[in-house]
Parts: C-alpha cells; sequence; structure tokens
C-alpha cells in the first residue's frame, strides 16, 4: 500500500448518524421514527443517484426535502408544512458517532490533511459541521455541488484529489456507506469501509482496502500506513 | 399533445411482474417468498443506477445475480450455487400481467409501432418475451446494452428515438416504474405511468402525462390519442 498523505471522509452516515432525526421523527409519530428516518434516508439516496443518472442536478437540502415528501404521502403521514420543514432542518444539526470528536482530534495530531467530501450542499455541511463543534478539525470541507453531480460519480471524488493537490492512491477514503466505498475505490483511493453494525457489503465489483468497526481504530491504522 | 406515433414499454414490473419469482422464493424459503424477491428487486435497481453513475456497466444477469449475492448474504439465507443458478433463471421466465396479452393484441390492431426498451440484456429481454409467447407483438426489443448504461440516463431513452425513426415527442414511453416515467418525461417522452397499486408518484420534479391503473386502459388512451 502507498503511505498515506490524507484522508477524505464521506459525512452522513460516516462521521454523522442520519438516524439521529429518528428522536424528533418520533416525536411528531410516535414509535415510528426509526421507521420514517430509514425510508426517508433510501429514498434521500435514491434521488441523489436517480437525479444524476438523469442530468437532473438538484442541492441536497432539496433532495432531502423532496425524499420526506414522498415517504409523507407513501406512509400517509399527513405532514404538516411546519412538521415538514422541522424535519428537514434537523438534518442540519445531525449528531457525530460519539467515537468521531476523539479519533478526529488523534488524527488532528498526526499531522495529516483531513478532509469531507460529501453529496451535501456546502451549506448543509457547513451547518452539521458547525453545529458540532468539529470544523477546526478539518482542512477542507467538499461539496459536490462544485461538479453537480452525486457521488458515486468519479467527478465526485476527483474534487478531493484537485482540491487536496494529492494523488488519488495516497489518499484514504473513509466511508461507512458500501455503495460509496465502491465507488471511491473504483475511482482509485485506498479506501476503509466502517462497518459499525456488521453489514453485508455491495456486490459492486469492488472491495475495501481495509474495514473497521468505528473510528476509533482509524489512528493506529493512519499512523501505521503514514509511518 | 402531439398525436402518437408509436408506444414503447418497460419491461420489468410494467409489462411482466417481477414478484413472479417470488413463489419460487417462497418453494426454497416457505413465507418469506414476497420479502426476498421485494429486497432482491430493490438491490437490482440500485446496483443499474450504481453501476452507471460508477461508469462500471455490467449487464443486466450480471447486476441480478450480484443483488441475489447480496440478500442471500444479508439475510443469512445459505444459498447452495444451485438455488442460487435456480432463482436467477427464473428471473429469465417472469410472467406478463394477467391483462397483457389482450391489451398488445388491441394495439397491435391500432396499426402503431411497439417497442421494449429495457434495462434488461438482449438475452433476458428475448427469453422472457419468448417464453411468454408475446414476441410477435412487438416490432422492437431494445436493450440498453447497446449504450452501456442503464436508464433513467438519457442515452437509454434515446435508443427508441433512434431505432424507431420516431421524435421523442411523438412517443408514448408506459412504464410502471415512476423513477423511469420520471427519467422517460425529462427526456422528452410523453409519458404513461402504470399505477396498478395506489403508489406514490416519485418526486424528482416530474410529473407523468397520463396515469392509468392498468394496460386494459391504454388501447382508448392510445386511439384517442393517434387518431
Amino acid at each position: 500500500m502507498n503511505p498515506i498523505k490524507g484522508v477524505v471522509f464521506d459525512l452522513y452516515g460516516t462521521l454523522y448518524d442520519v438516524h439521529s432525526v429518528a428522536s424528533l421523527c418520533s416525536q411528531f409519530y410516535p414509535g415510528r421514527g426509526l421507521e420514517i428516518s430509514m425510508l426517508w434516508r433510501q429514498k434521500q439516496l435514491e434521488y441523489t443517484w436517480l437525479r444524476s443518472l438523469m442530468g437532473s442536478y438538484a442541492p441536497f437540502e432539496q433532495v432531502t426535502d423532496d425524499a420526506l415528501g414522498f415517504i409523507g404521502k407513501q406512509l400517509k403521514l399527513n405532514l404538516t408544512s411546519g412538521t415538514h420543514e422541522a424535519l428537514c432542518n434537523e438534518y442540519l444539526q445531525i449528531k457525530p458517532y460519539p467515537e468521531v470528536p476523539a479519533a478526529l482530534a488523534k488524527l488532528r495530531a498526526q499531522g495529516l490533511p483531513l478532509a469531507i467530501l460529501s453529496n451535501g450542499s456546502r451549506h448543509s455541511i457547513r451547518s452539521v459541521v458547525n453545529h458540532s463543534g468539529l470544523e477546526p478539525q478539518f482542512d477542507y470541507l467538499l461539496s459536490v455541488d462544485d461538479v453537480q453531480v452525486f457521488k458515486p460519480h468519479n467527478a465526485a471524488y476527483e474534487l478531493a484529489e484537485k482540491r487536496m493537490g494529492i494523488a488519488r492512491d495516497d489518499l484514504l477514503f473513509v466511508s461507512s456507506n458500501a455503495w460509496d466505498a465502491s465507488g471511491a475505490h473504483h475511482f482509485g483511493f485506498t479506501v476503509c469501509w466502517v462497518n459499525r453494525t456488521s453489514n453485508t457489503f455491495d456486490e459492486l465489483g469492488q472491495r475495501p482496502d481495509h474495514v473497521i468497526a468505528g473510528l476509533d481504530e482509524l489512528p493506529a491504522l493512519v499512523g501505521g500506513a503514514s509511518a
């Protein structure tokens, strides 16, 4: 393996828990928080892929909004505009996984440049990262807004290579989303899949270079490979 | 609306029922046929979109095979290679919806060219259509194999326009898949969404021109619009 010269993180589902919104969903729809949150996330992802393929990009906030609109109709949730807005706003304040702040601090101490490369808009990324107080840990906050196509399109991954000025095979790309890890590996990054909940890796003809169960395992992995 | 000069059908889920495979699934996994069939179909679709976005096209049979492999691991089905093969072969023999043969015969009598435009490979399309005895009803069997990218990419829809020699807005595109109807509408077809089971249309910024509850309603619609 090449020595690692920088680390690129996915945001949604990797550093931050998209199912943070489940508790607010539960306040509006008791007992259904996780169901709603999971279907919403699934539809949000589908819409990013479909819009990219159709050549009909829209910013992540709109896709998130549209996906909630669909789920609301499908599940007959009788979403008021107030509830709809409150739930979408919650997506701007999702929480990092518990082990993330300490892991980032350790990586920071190792001196490698750290980046987020996300399907989120610039506004979404900044909101989430600021709200968690973790902005000082990142050298780059990169949004697919700049290329108007979502991951796993190569143009999205290329953003990290270009902005960081580091060749793809010297960058470690870290994602919990198996489809994202697959796209990143196909693009040419060295890839670490974060598998917190014993999931099955997707069958897209790619395999991650590393698998960890949480970000707490990352400093040792990076320390060994960048030494 | 422009007069209709030809009709283009989606295959999987529109003319033919993808959940035909559920009964064979139930033979191997009693009581779980529809669950397995639905998850398998969902993953199959995801993989067509993801591979297209990654620029890593593989034929529909392989994607179907890979999706079953994933579902087998995720649901811990202990799929033997024999069962795996039997289930994938069943996808080559899925059945048309009950009203389809009579509706196609009526459309045929109206004298418009009829086509299938499918994500299936040439082999898959021919197998399914031959097995059902409906091949004589179609003038064109068009596979995305020829453009190496799946729907809803514009290049896939363009195949119908080019091969049939009919402008997109003179063609009626018929699909039960809301994402496919959306992509086709975005491309410029006149679109009819077949909504057999009171589904919710996807929020991708598009709306179908017509909505019917089954193909039995199509001859009247086409007759009126091509007159």
